[in-house]
């Protein structure tokens, strides 16, 4: 267990600001206390001797020990409450009350006090603005929402609190059980990092849910998820996905908008498996609790009607999953036990007057099938098929054969009691068939990440007082960006370049060109001329002979283009073979919650126009470099397409890893290209590169 | 009212095969037609005088006048009941009877007899191999399901049977009603697009929907459906959409496996709306039976919870609605009634507190506003809001602005009653705010089906008879696949080619290329060699000079690489300026159902590697012409992006237009591939051309 542990298993639960007052928050939750916990409550209010039959303390102080103090007084008195019950050895808090950060100034002064206590006492604080915290196994309802959770093993965290009210009185009617319900509130002190910790570490939490609004250290979130998702799987519903909802977030728990895309690779890459409506949430919740993982991707689908048995098919289709291949004994022992009618290849079709026995023998066939890794059974309503006795058939052969059975027993009213039963042994029943095969696609998802080997991020040898200082330049800048003069940075990590330098005069050119194999690239530097060729500022081609010339040229017109322009000098590079070799673009961007984000791309048209690009939240290892380049669309096109030499693909991925590198090393680089990063048959070369530095960070680097 | 109007509304209806043996389809038909029947029923059978209390008659001829035959004989005396049937002037069969084309062989044989008498008899048959049909206003349920259905006005059919009794049974229990219900069996006669005809005139049903594995005449379909979108939405699932699933379904009813992306293309110019799900199809279906039609796509969300609201703005994010933009009277009026924590702008936040009034204030005001053209109430069960009142609210409002509003409220049991009040009135309630917003999304893409134009498809000036000419000189050849010798076929239909000529000798090759200006292509022209370049057959930028040796080079080549071809000669062609040009593809092929698809995309990679094509099935019109060049990712690239020489996208527009003339006019044109149609700033080209001919069809075109 972990160190939340005594929040989710006090003994003692204090009430501050407990009361008796009809409609007070202080009351219902004094009340759902009162409903079914094993321990001992606490009410504290100096108003009252007694509250509901229990005996009130004037203040924590002359009250027993508190394991767990839920704090109801009003803004102003809170960090008094707090305060006296850190003095009093209390550790776990829980504030309900409202009027922190949400409502800005003078409550995010409060909230970041309350913040300062906490760590003075070294409390865990849920909260503030928070509805409250079950825990079932010990019957705690520490909330003042109106229904008690149903005893199971999901433990469930939401950023919004009636998330969890709405969700509680569908949930019940459901069937659907928790272990911990949390309502993260402010997340002052505590966030989804530290439950993701605690129930990873929790025997009874078979599954933990959430709905969040915004990730406050990424970071330490894919760190931390990635290692409880090898036990434990982690769904959530991140909302504000859409730039409306976002938007939407923001004003409603001030969430920091980071981007999307960085939510999207930061999720993935910590394994959890994201939904995107509450229902998605709860038919994956549902598998994820009930049932056993499949060890292969084959489904059968077992059936009494035709048109429903497609379109599970084409669910399967759809899914991460595919239709089991039966063996040639399955078809025969199939061809046996059904009618001439019936279709023994998968799907299943067992005909229209199949009874429970022919829809048994037909699972347990399938189940048998090495192929086979889950089942779904799908059934229209006939007067010969009793649902009940479905259930129970359905139960027997999942637990005689320990595979994932799911069920669409289609209909209304006739399916509801086989539907209670099929619950209470942890079946999930579906009245939409590709439901059903979305609960176990989300078997299949979670099995997948627990199967994934995440590599370390290799530690290249660089030379990091190297790059330090040529970071630091930017600082003498009057901007903070850093140009093509900076490409030894690139090289400090490892990262080749083309021959060439950068020169202030026409005679030092022609001594680098003659020095550098063929004709040169020339270009001018500065920082005041960005796009080049617009203005001629690019040279292709140049022989020895002409560097003096090409060079006075290219300094005329930066000077006629812009007269005040700084001129750093000019570029002379060697010129590399581009028939044979393909421009690809490799960037950085900082996020506000995960940090350093990587991008990956081919250059030009495939990244401007077609948005063909893979990003991933930065450490990365050698696999998730690869991954980056196998899933953009044209990566065939470094692979060999169309009769191309075949890109040095490894070379790319080492790129990729040191720029990683890099950008962890020095959090003061707030963006950065390399564009283009040109990839031959036998290695790359970094063509061009910006970035932008923070020049007060880099001194904490 | 159409054709079929009798078939739904019989005065008498007899069942041929009635009988009171417990368990059999023919008892059971006639228990659901005494169930509640308005008209008269008449049981045929020879070996009964009464059947179920009802006079029963020897056979058709001696019964009184039946306006729709239900037949439930076996199946060999299925045919001659059909003709007796015909011969007593009955003109509505309804062939319950299975054994027919879904077990092959015999019953294939059977099921085109079938057809024959029903053409001899000008017989509407539904089936064989059907549940049978229902019509609600007269209370007939001539199938032999378990259920009735409620009355509503939604008209549904359904290719599997069960899949009908697996819905009403749901449906019943949802308040779901329908007006006519037809399981449209074998469809040897009646088929989907004869009933999408019948309901698009039957002023009863205001939505069409339906279950299919597959359309048996796609370009009818599109007409009919066509037309009838323009009154009534049609939703339809098609199943068989992945590879699995066509199989599955073509192992079913024997769906002949057209392919997904003809279904797509055509289903979306017909103007149905697909559902990928039993419960899509219902949200979708829900919402348009009950609901007016939003004036403007912004969106107004009410909830009392931020979370939800957050989670519904995403919803709205995701569809294609958007979140309505409130006027500054909004805002101000917002503000004045909502408390001060309150968020006034969209999504409304009435906060945790608010009661029934807030909730109809927030809504009247959000309704009122010129921008909002729907909304969504979302609530979360508190203490102090009343769902009940809520619903009334909501329906008052909803009368009041005559604006679509869908609610939801959030919760299990707690949302019960309301619901059954808001449905009552039209207003469907979805737990999942996000299936909410795909309720009133549905609204939005049948308002957008009903105010497209469908421009008529142009009828170029052509020279039909020289096209027929050319494809015929195929009918020579030992294979069926013309190539660039063919080119004059696209000149005959006025699509533009680089001036040249092919010849079969060196001196006429010089004739040609003196006669176009600059320098020429020459390429072999051999119908057995296809990738001319690979064997050095094509050579660019010819000067007149040395086009002598060019051709004796050309065809040395060819020999040497394959000694028996058959070469056709050497195609000289003016050069064009590739630089300021983008290579395009249009091709088409001929789908089972849906007849010519046309595909349009940029060459090279975009096709082979991105995948990246558009497609119709035609003829189309100019718009829809535009549309597919518009709709490629690509399509920047032709408007001139990166500072491009913007291509005649006018030009492609109209090749595309003509090719889909040509492939109308012959469907002896199996495929077809004008690649590339080179597009420059001022016109197109096409630089080569395969296609393959039908030499059968062609004498018929």
């Amino acid at each position: 267990m972990g160190r939340l542990s005594e929040l989710f298993r006090p003994e003692t639960v204090g009430v501050v600001g407990a009361t008796d007052r009809e409609g007070a928050v202080g009351r219902a939750i004094l009340e759902n206390l009162q409903s079914d916990f094993e321990g001992e409550i606490v009410p504290v209010n100096p108003k009252r001797d007694e509250v509901l039959g229990l005996e009130c303390y004037e203040d924590v102080a002359s009250a027993p020990p508190i394991d767990l103090g839920v704090v109801v007084v009003p803004p102003p008195v809170v960090l008094e409450t707090v305060r006296e019950l850190g003095e009093a050895g209390t550790k776990n808090v829980v504030v309900i009350t409202a009027g922190f950060s949400e409502t800005g100034g003078e409550g995010a002064k409060r909230e970041r006090e309350l913040r300062e206590i906490a760590a003075e006492y070294d409390l865990n604080v849920v909260g503030p603005n928070s509805l409250g915290v079950m825990s079932t196994p010990i019957g705690m309802n520490a909330t003042f929402g109106p229904e008690n959770a149903r005893e199971g093993s999901i433990s469930f965290m939401s950023q919004s609190g009636a998330f969890i009210t709405a969700v509680l009185d569908w949930a019940n009617e459901e069937g659907i059980g928790f272990k911990d319900v949390v309502s993260v509130g402010n997340k002052s002190v505590l966030d989804e990092t530290d439950f993701v910790e605690e129930w990873g570490d929790d025997p009874e939490t078979d599954v933990i849910i959430g709905y969040l609004e915004d990730i406050d250290d990424g970071q330490g979130f894919v760190r931390t998820a990635r290692e409880v998702t090898d036990d434990t799987p982690i769904v959530l519903v991140k909302s504000g996905r859409t730039d409306a909802g976002a938007q939407a977030a923001s004003s409603h728990t001030g969430a920091i908008a980071g981007s999307e895309r960085a939510y999207e690779a930061g999720l993935e890459q910590a394994g959890v498996i994201r939904a995107e409506s509450v229902q998605e949430l709860f038919d994956y919740a549902r598998a994820l609790s009930g049932l056993p993982e499949p060890d292969s991707d084959g489904v059968a689908v077992i059936t009494n009607a035709g048109g429903p048995g497609v379109l599970t098919t084409d669910a399967v289709g759809d899914s991460s999953l595919e239709m089991a291949d039966f063996t040639d004994e399955t078809i025969d022992k199939l061809a046996e036990a059904m009618p001439d009618e019936a279709n023994v290849y998968n799907p299943i079709d067992a005909i229209g007057d199949a009874d429970v026995e022919r829809f048994g023998e037909a699972l347990e066939i399938a189940l048998a099938d090495p192929n086979v890794g889950s089942a779904v059974v799908v059934a229209a309503p006939t007067a010969v098929l009793e649902y009940d006795g479905l259930a129970e058939t359905v139960i027997e052969k999942r637990d005689e054969y320990e595979k994932p059975v799911v069920t669409s027993l289609m209909g209304g009213a006739r399916a509801r009691a086989a539907e209670e039963v099929l619950r209470e042994f942890g079946i999930p029943n579906y009245f939409d068939p590709s439901r059903a095969v979305a609960g176990l696609d989300g078997l299949a998802r979670y099995r997948d990440v627990r199967e994934r080997t995440v590599d370390e991020p290799a530690q290249f040898d660089v030379d990091r007082e190297r790059a330090r200082e040529i970071l630091e330049r930017a600082a003498d800048r009057d901007d903070n960006r850093l140009g093509v003069e900076s490409m030894d940075l690139l090289e400090a990590y490892g990262i080749p370049t083309p021959a060439g330098d950068i020169v202030d005069d026409p005679d030092r050119a022609r001594e680098v060109a003659e020095s550098i194999d063929g004709d040169v690239v020339m270009k001018i530097v500065s920082p005041d001329i960005t796009h080049k060729s617009d203005i001629g500022g690019v040279k292709v081609g140049v022989g020895d002979e002409d560097v003096y010339d090409a060079y006075e040229d290219l300094v005329s017109r930066a000077r006629n283009y812009q007269p005040d322009a700084t001129i750093i000098g000019v570029q002379i590079q060697e010129m590399l073979d581009v028939d044979e070799s393909t421009e690809t673009i490799v960037g950085m961007n900082r996020d506000p919650q995960f940090g350093p984000l990587l991008l990956f791309g081919l250059g030009g048209i495939f990244v401007e126009i077609l948005e063909d690009t893979s990003v991933r939240v930065a450490p990365i290892g050698e696999d998730e470099a690869r991954d980056m380049i196998d899933e953009i669309q044209a990566a065939p096109l470094l692979r060999g397409a169309r009769g191309r030499e075949p890109a040095d693909v490894d070379a790319i991925v080492e790129t990729v890893q040191r720029l990683s590198q890099l950008v962890t090393d020095f959090p003061s680089i707030l963006e950065l290209d390399v564009n283009p990063l040109v990839a031959g048959p036998d290695g790359v070369q970094a063509i061009d590169l910006r970035l932008t530095v923070d020049t007060e960070e880099l001194n904490d680097d």
